[in-house]
């Protein structure tokens, strides 16, 4: 029996959009104000979805407190209240869109992940604009 | 690197279901209140989800801009604030039901998308009735 | 000590809004699309918020499941999947606005309830747009 | 055209984490305050989604009443306001864990529901914490 | 100028309504089933909200993070996980209804809390029940 | 008979928290990650409450139309995108807190409302943060 396991968690941070072979004119037309070079923010809300098989002795795919933790470990603390272009390397040379930022953070949970188990990510840039990532 | 991309809008509109090859006894049967011949509304909330590869020159599978203006055009300002039945000519023949209204957007959205993408979309009737369909 | 108690409900309901001494050209000017001949709808959603003092044999300022019912019958099953204007008769003389349809529900509610009760509601035409109205 | 309809339900339910075959260290040390043998509880919310034909004559996957009285017959009225590990057969000797309920109201509703159509639920424990299972 | 700062937070727990002095038949008859001898359970969400004048040096009415620290020291660390009614101390001769519950977190908060600053509580039973005590 | 009517609004920006009068230590004692020299962001959103008497011709209070305007110009075109400390003059000498931020925009609406309007605002900063400021 696979089930799907989901965890909330959030980060607040600070990012530019642009593309840095281009000129300022050529930015302004493609990322509009996502483009202001003093930077703007967002509340970013994460979804981590897990699947797995049940383990029979527990009841559970993953422990959601070691969930939580990993969580904690490899995107809050170190994306949360940090300028993403700034200050986290895999921004440096990565524009750090919803898409790309989604990517980023399965990667990074990807690596520390059971293999038995499939993960895929949402990240909420805004309520209205949201994005989903599973490795494909 | 594939990433499906959401974008949430809404309108209000009203609208009556009901079969008109049938009496009224027959539909206040089936439809109950919905058959309303005065008509109810609701306001619906529309997630249109669009998965693509990643653009590697601006990390976006979609701008969410011109997503954003196509669903304007196409579902916005053709359904906000109108009457489903009497003023939207998909519906003069078939019943405005969640899943219809739903199959009718994608069309709209289907036709002016690149051929690329993939599209879903969800529409919610009320915080506690919503369907998704995918063109299958 | 005195308490305030909250009761969340919901209806769906069609409305116009235009006033009957105008001609259409004023009311477009006026109300927008929200003139519309042909009507638009909304998930209202309801606060009702009921303040007195905790009865302490019970510990409830009301029994939460009397005020369930006491909405239940003065107000979704008076406005529930309704024409506002075409079948609510407070609303054959009267704009069916926020503003107006909150103090409708008020004083339908208050002629219900003991005096020794405070009351005030909360209604939400849409996630955005909302008005409180308290009897004053 | 295959649309999947959801509706959403909830109750309210206490529950505790253990293992029967476990002694109470060891339940502390996997379950941590999970395992209060004086139970804890929860809101539950459910999102049930059935996928199937629109119905041409109807424009329905499902009766949303029908959806709706079925949920409440299989779900709310055998869980709701219940301890889960005392009072529902299910869990006398079956962890009720998020994963495990989600499979039990699964399998409740797969029972009732008409074969043409596919089931999947989600279960959210709490707003952070949720699960889905689709029979698979 | 005075300013209110709101901070959310929340809980899970398990209760039982019922009065000592009644016999089953009449908790039943007033409580319903909120009188399951073996408890259900609600994820309590709790918005706690001090108003006071900012601060010009550090702009702040109270620090956040002060309040939060409160907050899960008061409330979270004794209610979280917890039976009310056998495991709280204030409860064992007071029912534990949400206007109860408010009006002893309400008592805890505001020991804690410099004079000049006032305190009002706004406790979610449910989504759709919640009550909001300030000391009055 | 006096209603108040809410319009929710939203916007994001960068800030960082510091008073320049302190060195780095201090500002990261009181501050702490707020006072990332590289700024971090939020998604702000905005609830502005105006309460006046319901036009009788109207049924409104306030336009909504105008209210939505109003804020746009005042607020979502004067914040939305923008590094608060860097590029808006009113937070040169003023440490941009949610309190201070509410102040600032409560200023700049009640400047442009009708005397005969009573204002309020509440500003999220997070959904679990938010402040309320009505001008006393």
């Amino acid at each position: 029996m696979k089930v799907t396991v989901h965890r909330k968690a959030h980060f607040n941070a600070a990012h530019r959009l642009y593309n840095k072979n281009w000129n300022m004119d050529k930015n302004d037309e493609v990322f509009g104000k996502c483009n202001n070079p003093h930077y703007h923010g967002h509340n970013y809300e994460l979804v981590t979805s897990v699947t797995g098989e049940i383990d029979p002795v527990t009841g559970y795919v993953i422990d959601m407190k070691v969930l939580k933790d990993l969580i904690k470990e490899e995107v809050e603390d170190k994306l949360d209240h940090k300028n993403l272009n700034e200050q986290v390397k895999e921004f440096q040379n990565l524009n750090p869109t919803a898409e790309n930022i989604a990517v980023v953070i399965w990667n990074k949970l990807r690596n520390k992940l059971d293999q038995k188990l499939d993960l895929e990510v949402t990240l909420y840039e805004t309520p209205r604009n949201f994005v989903t990532y599973k490795g494909e």
